[in-house]
């Protein structure tokens, strides 16, 4: 697993990281953790990570507000948006360890 | 593995958990666990699943009526129904360690 | 891995198992065990899996009937289904240690 | 990882199997392993897998060879093969340990 | 893991990679890790992954200018953009761990 | 992992590998291994596997050629071609320890 100095290590320790434009950088730390209590949460999660994929690559509002009548009421865009959630959300359970303790 | 004063430790440990709006936390705790006893309720629970994305994204009840039968009697529509359940399938057999020990 | 008191253990455990409405208990325990004794029944089993959620979202089996020729005559369909089947493999094969030890 | 009688072991040990209909033990055992010598044959590999699901949904080779045009002249068609390969491909080459001793 | 010696190894080590045509390696380095420091990052990181495989299948920006109306208001063309998200944020982070440590 | 007489183990041994028709050898070995130096490479290498398969299933050039502008010019197409490149980078991070060494 990756040590960072942001971690907890008292070492600093230069990593090196992805290259992000002044673009990526205006986004605030939305997604500081993928942990959550429960799987409950951790649901509610992948729910939030599959509409910030929409927003980022539609940020206007007024557009996104027009659309989602086409996805909201039409069978085949919710099961492709359940679909969407299925992968997100097996990405975030993975990083709670299934919420197995519990 | 992530303990948290939640699980039975001892000592409470402060954690990050993901930021959850108000709306998110008016949902009851409907998966407390992705534990179950056989591979079978492991399926049944993939479905469960499935089914509170499209309820989350569309909470309207008349609406979701109203498009069953467009994917119920529809073939593509089921068999997209079909990969959301075993995107989550794979999810909840991994949280039970494939059922080995049965 | 998780133990419970059906898997041989001898000390009762408590757990916590996913809420399932009384709909849900009425299938049989089609779904024992992901376990198979080759890759050739796995992959028979991916497959079985892939048409039983069909069967859950349409029990009704005279329009499963007259969906049939839809899918299994219609190219995108029959790619869509070795899709599903391919995810269901995964998990199966997950579970059988990819049989590495045949 | 699994043990069975078939695999060298020399203690019996009763294993439960998954259930397969007679018509599912039909087939001959044309998967015996996930095993290849390279990532070359494992991407065949992974290309047969594909096309063993069609011929298992759609048994019938004239409409097949009907329905060839359809998906091998049509660039989505293509796409979404490559998808299940894809797949497919992931699953055998974690059978592998991804070649990596190669 | 793999060592080489580009990775902080003293011995050097003849390893096999794959081959790559002239055209592959006129790409300049654009994606040297798949490290970074937050979630939130990763998630940039997963998008620009999905972005950059438009830019190589279609070179042609002015092509790709053309065709962004087309699913940046579409909304099955953005829960499509989402899954393409949704995979490459799963394999951003398990490389780092899935953040565990912050 | 599997050990094989062609990876430097001295003891030679059989091992079952996947049966082959005479068709499936004609391909020379493109692709000897899942290793590259960098993500970049590997990112290559994805698209590599994501065009190799539809040259396995539609083999005439003229044909692919003839079809490249009904994906290269189409939004949807472009992003599924995306959802191939992120499921076969996947599997290559995976066969690199996601390239957490360097």
């Amino acid at each position: 697993m990756r040590k960072s100095p942001h971690r907890g290590s008292c070492s600093p320790r230069r990593i090196q990281t992805a290259r992000l434009t002044p673009k990526d950088t205006t986004m605030d730390n939305w997604l500081p953790t993928l942990m959550t209590a429960t799987p409950t949460e951790g649901f509610e999660l992948a729910i939030k990570l599959s509409r910030m994929t929409i927003k980022s690559t539609q940020p206007d509002a007024a557009v996104r507000d027009r659309l989602r009548p086409d996805y909201a009421e039409d069978a085949g865009s919710l099961i492709a948006v359940s679909q969407v959630v299925a992968t997100n959300f097996a990405t975030i359970a993975a990083a709670n360890g299934h919420w197995r303790g519990s």
